[in-house]
């Protein structure tokens, strides 16, 4: 392991510290919002929405948290770690389901109004739960704790300008090894495991190697087919560091391209810079997503983006706000999205090319940062 | 790459064409089970289950299965994959949200009883159904394929095989390195890159590295820390191949274990051995667990032992059926289930081990055949 590798494990761990200490002024926002929803607790039982709120990053947990108190129910196998990573709140070790025993707390506080995440909540929890506290008003409330991770704190934006400055360094390092004759999912594995060298957890998501025809999938994973002379080969890679993802793409192509890729190389490429220079405060997602396929469509492409334009990208890879059609949420500073137009022709391939971006007080950040013009390996 | 790998993965490609040719029987039983619940539609959100009874693996979509007829819903990302992959449904592709043009398609079929997953479906989607359906009867219907993959076909059971194999032999390769000094968070990315190597998806689950104080933490994740002299490390890992995990767990001592550690060890190797024994055809989940915990209770460690004896492993690393206190359950000939009996220790740390095991005609294969006696590393 190199020297920049030790220094950015030396950042990571630092981070750890930095994380927990956000935890106060989320439950002051979360709280905030609470009170204008008239909700007196709010049940959380998506974990990154349990980590965000209490440092806690077990798989497994139900956080409760009320406009003074803060619970969270763990399994004997997680109350060492909760009480190691969590702040700002209690927690219970329960030996029997945990939404039950969320259940019975909630009960002897007399509580009225409990919100529950209708997005991430599954039927047969919401059954469980009703049974527990049949006099409560349950409210659907999904989203409330991903409209505050719509905007991220600074512990975060730290998070993923490190992910994202990992997943530019790998990317650059592994593009100097291509050639015709590797594999695809070697090439995913060797990615992966640069990530962790460079101090990353891992990969945020399964990596992307698709070549030749398999990059007309906008989501192939990598298969055990080798790449070959005169093919698209698109990368999708995203290192994680503390829970916090970055997402990247870029397209190369092996050999000497024909007038008609170099083309489409050159459409995605402008399409992208543009969608990148739309985003700043006050915009609607929509306008960045209509400025991409925009200059698609004056190049006749547009009908082959067959995606939307971006995503939040954060604790989860895909989050809020959706850079879509008529997306009407504006982005502020703070806020941290993917910017990604891709055109898919059967037959011929695909390209696509990705930034992980920040919303900053004027304009935008991008934080994958990593050419795009050394696109051709010859 | 060697020899072994290459041989794996001329292997693990066979097995797609097993596996797509497994479809027809899955939805051939599953329509045995829906008559008898009377059920006309089940509707299949979960993407796992979706891959069993399909072969489709992307991660977004829904399947509708009649007694008759069944259908894939996709977004245009997944067009050609899911006509690449899936076996015995149409593929309809659809550009808004997925389950309310599964809704609008079940409307048209003036159906009456449509099962859904109570288990996996959330909340917020139940609602869009059924505003889709009014007139539907929707019936909770959570682990009727859950209760299929309880015994695995003879195509399941070789991709675990194989993952189990890969498991074993990466972790063999691994203890060979063992010293004082190194990170955990780097043997966790080597150990997950030369599953890749070895042929395997990934890992099924992240692998965790745990030394000294943190052994004693039963689910925690690989950290910075690095291994030092005379401490136990527990290492719980396994590859995925075609979707399918295996799931090992070893417990090591660099240095000299004191005699307190060394019975630790002893009594634990003795309760997983025993839990092994009891695997077989019609005993119940719940007497094997029994098994594992008398033993530790032999030895007054059984308070130490804080979470079930094992799950089944399948297509999820946990699947039904648990190995938990008076689980009734009886085992099957073709059920997959760990058994990894532990006892943690705040202040000392912890031991587990743990193997994948394969309920046969007789008794049990273990899947992840890897010695348990050559655990001091000095």
């Amino acid at each position: 392991m190199g020297g920049d590798a030790s220094l950015l494990l030396f950042l990571s761990d630092m981070s750890v510290f930095a994380s927990s200490s956000f935890v106060p002024s989320r439950q002051h926002r979360l709280r905030d919002l609470m009170a204008k929803r008239r909700l007196d607790f709010l049940l959380v039982s998506n974990p990154k929405n349990i980590f965000y709120l209490t440092g806690f990053r077990g798989s497994t947990g139900i956080a409760v948290l009320g406009l003074e108190q803060a619970v969270l129910f763990v399994d004997p196998r997680y109350t060492l770690q909760a009480r190691e990573q969590s702040a700002g709140v209690d927690v219970h070790e329960v030996r029997r389901p945990l939404l039950s025993a969320a259940g019975q707390w909630l009960i002897r506080r007399r509580t009225r109004n409990v919100g529950y995440d209708d997005a991430h909540l599954t039927c047969s929890g919401f059954s469980e739960l009703q049974r527990r506290v049949p006099k409560a008003t349950l409210r659907a409330s999904g989203g409330l704790v991903e409209d505050l991770r719509l905007v991220k704190d600074s512990g975060e934006i730290d998070c993923i300008r490190q992910a994202g400055q990992i997943t530019a360094a790998v990317f650059s390092e592994v593009r100097g090894t291509l050639r015709p004759g590797l594999r695809e999912s070697d090439l995913a594995a060797e990615i992966e495991y640069r990530m962790r060298l460079h101090g990353a957890e891992g990969a945020a998501f399964e990596t992307i190697v698709a070549s030749g025809e398999r990059s007309a999938w906008p989501h192939a994973r990598a298969s055990s087919k080798l790449l070959k002379e005169d093919e698209l080969v698109i990368f999708d890679l995203g290192a994680i560091l503390q829970g916090y993802a970055a997402d990247m793409t870029r397209t190369v192509f092996l050999g000497r391209p024909s007038r008609r890729v170099e083309r489409l190389y050159a459409a995605v490429l402008m399409a992208q810079e543009q969608a990148i220079k739309a985003v700043r405060p006050a915009t609607a997602c929509g306008k960045v997503d209509f400025t991409a396929r925009r200059a698609l469509s004056g190049r006749a492409l547009d009908r082959y983006f067959t995606h939307s334009t971006g995503h939040g990208v954060g604790l989860d890879i895909h989050e809020k706000p959706r850079l879509a059609r008529k997306e009407e949420t504006l982005l502020e500073p703070g806020c941290v999205v993917s910017v990604e137009p891709g055109v898919y022709i059967e037959g011929l391939g695909g390209v696509r090319i990705e930034d992980t971006v920040l919303v900053t007080e004027i304009g935008a950040e991008v934080l994958t940062p990593l050419s795009k013009d050394d696109w051709i390996i010859s």
